[in-house]
């Protein structure tokens, strides 16, 4: 007899914690189903999934050429240790290194993992030991992953590790120097050349920032951004980590979102996109210099399932499927629909300040008021307004991605016009009623 | 056309790194196929798994049922977010609670971040800092777990995280106190308590220790060991951290390995037995106390494959085979038989010192000499008898797990007496080949 959603969601209340929540406020949906864009509740209901989860299932859900690739490999060999050579770990190596122009890789499970591991190569090759990072960044939830993190989510486990040295982001809407992109001299990445001078050049092993920051606002850095970053690296012989978790694999609808920047990162690092998520894995994968040195040096780190062999099959084929579907030109078509709807939000709506975007990987940035830029949310925080617009995507079925004062915008990278249009009328409705609620706290104020 | 196995592991050494390796020593086994405690390389050479891989894989390898469950789960639902509820994700919990005896899973993808968050949620919990750890411990290579982990591994890659205050191991054969268990005064825990007086019992968030200690010697405790760190830690109000990502799950013929002391632990934490590997998973079991105390208070931890709903099946189909198939029985028997034949050993060659084992979970500590005890390979090293014993059994295809001075057997929990004996023969054989090492050195010394 089949059990009922109800139960089933009880059960999970019952005997499992949800990630970062208040566990009694956790009122997770019973996913049942899911194809493509969309997934059914329990109760029947068809959702959008404008987040592509947790912006991760970028070939969309149940894709076959998946599931007949990971169905395969059971039958061929579940698990081999990491000392083992097996077949798609091979594939996926070469494929990788195509992909990225870069020489190894060394295979974790998630993104965390892959930038501990990155963050650990940097120090080990260099002999140095700080890592430069970025304010607005999220890198994951181990101990040196989250120190690694500006994200807020770090305050409460700190102290982290020693030896991560923060500095501003390319956040052009609110300039941390009080700039605009048209008339500043790239301050944002001018400041970093002074702390590494503060800090002592020899003492710092590597910057790591996201290909694109995601969580963190959706961070679109200005063109010259990366050549002037790549430059500064190698001037001081300092490390440049790409973290393309969360921008890369297609999801800009470039392989890296670095690759739009015509720069090559020393270190990149990978999971979501990788596999989709169909299985957990992330990929460091390094430079030719770091691989040439890692031939003579021993590599200080490892994990019972480095290499899996279902998560290496997952992988090729979610690659193949980018390839062989055309992935990245229809990130591109659609992402200029994506490009051309927010822009005309931000002129028609008073509560969106600014639009942001790279292909299927968006943000509107929504304010108070559009003059002082007061944001909808404080910092680390929400409002009414926020809710309110949360509820009414929720009440239409649309699964998105909302933070702080942050409204994102990254379905699975198969979505056609249609489905995209369906979702971005949502938002519309809903940016309607944030201004209808703030025009009546505006006459209420008069 | 099917690729050679030169070509495969050509690949995998250009494109894939290699964990706790120097790259270039690197010399890959091609594993093509595996059934039970078997498995073949591309020479159509059959290996016995004497290691079970890293410890993990407990059903052996390709068990019909797991391969089931994980395609079954496939044609089902690949992935949900780590905040949405999924049968596998509630029915794993429910069973981690009553085989644990505990509340509430947590879910990670290996033993490292369960780890991770384990410390976390303690310090969370408690409102304390400091986590105490043994020295001859390994709980994962992320740098909260790293630090926690005395293991020599940390050393290249420290400075770690701070807050870990290490003490003493349960390590008769070699009593760091100079007592034997006989007439000791269980100096191992009482050290403990003046540690924590000198740090302040307030600070003291939890002691983290491995149920049994694995690939630091495999050290059994004496059997008043856990009852009496139970009431120490409750005397001051620290958390007791189980880690059985290596002793739990069958591998001592218990769910835990510290269930054969009678004590309940707050935290457990639980990776390779707990999907035997075929996916990638980890858990932290968390006590009633602390469940309730998460239903109000934030937990700060989360990763994007929290949950994931292939590896919650996998696990689910795992441990029903450990009990459908009787396993735990199995691992009495068997384990009887192997304790026969380590002490059989330790009696006939000279190179044996002690033997250490509960279960299917064992180890031989080789000496160059039964009186001084000194080991037949130094602390974090080895020597041209231990390359000896491990030349004669890779010569035998025995995929067998040597470190330091330590030999261990750690078969799959499905392996059958015949099996066993033929493994065990190939040991002695090689023992017999160090003890004439050791004669030699002897006689030319004379
Ligand atoms: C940019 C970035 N890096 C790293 C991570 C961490 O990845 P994981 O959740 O797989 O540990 C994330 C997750 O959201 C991310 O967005
Ligand atoms: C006792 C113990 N804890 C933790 C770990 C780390 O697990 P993983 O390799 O899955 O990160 C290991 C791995 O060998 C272990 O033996």
């Amino acid at each position: 007899m089949e059990r009922s959603s109800k139960e089933i969601i009880q059960e999970n209340r019952d005997y499992t914690l949800f990630s970062w929540s208040v566990q009694s406020t956790a009122n997770p949906i019973h996913m049942k189903s899911a194809k493509g864009v969309w997934f059914w509740d329990g109760d029947g209901n068809k959702w959008l999934d404008f987040s592509s989860q947790l912006i991760n299932i970028n070939v969309g859900h149940q894709h076959p050429k998946v599931l007949e690739a990971i169905k395969r490999q059971v039958d061929e060999l579940c698990f081999a240790g990491p000392s083992f050579a097996t077949e798609p770990r091979g594939v996926l190596g070469k494929k990788l290194a195509e992909v990225t122009g870069l020489a190894k890789s060394f295979y974790t499970l998630g993104g965390a993992e892959a930038n501990e591991n990155a963050m650990k190569i940097a120090r080990l090759y260099t002999g140095r030991n700080k890592i430069i990072t970025r304010y607005r960044s999220y890198h994951g939830a181990t101990m040196g992953s989250m120190t690694a993190s500006g994200d807020p989510r770090r305050w409460p486990v700190e102290p982290g590790v020693p030896g991560i040295v923060r500095v501003f982001d390319p956040y052009c809407y609110r300039c941390p120097f009080g700039k605009t992109p048209d008339s500043c001299s790239r301050e944002c990445v001018s400041h970093i050349e002074e702390v590494i001078q503060m800090e002592g050049p020899h003492t710092i092993a590597a910057i790591m920032v996201e290909g694109i920051t995601g969580s963190n606002g959706l961070l679109v850095p200005p063109d010259d951004y990366y050549p002037k970053l790549r430059a500064l690296c190698d001037k001081y012989g300092i490390l440049l980590i790409d973290d393309e978790v969360m921008s890369g694999f297609g999801r800009t609808g470039k392989w890296l979102a670095t690759q739009h920047y015509g720069i090559k990162p020393d270190i990149v690092t990978s999971a979501k996109g990788l596999t989709s998520g169909y299985l957990p894995l992330g990929a460091v994968i390094v430079s030719d210099k770091i691989a040439e040195w890692l031939e003579t040096h021993m590599l200080w780190g490892g994990l019972t399932y480095s290499g899996h062999p279902l998560s290496c099959a997952a992988a090729v084929a979610n690659l193949s499927v980018y390839e062989e579907e055309h992935l990245f030109e229809n990130v591109e078509q659609q992402g200029a629909y994506l490009a051309s709807r927010l822009e005309a939000m931000k002129r028609k709506y008073a509560c969106v300040g600014d639009v942001r975007y790279k292909g299927l990987f968006s943000v509107l940035e929504l304010v108070r008021d559009k003059a002082t830029k007061e944001p909808l949310a404080p910092f680390n925080g929400t409002s009414p307004e926020m809710a309110k617009l949360a509820a009414h995507l929720k009440s239409k079925h649309i699964y998105a991605f909302l933070r702080f004062n942050w409204a994102f915008v990254c379905p699975p990278l198969v979505i056609n016009q249609e489905e995209l249009k369906y979702g971005l009328d949502a938002y519309e409705e809903g940016l309607a009623l944030v201004d209808e609620m703030l025009g009546v706290a505006k006459a209420a104020a008069d």
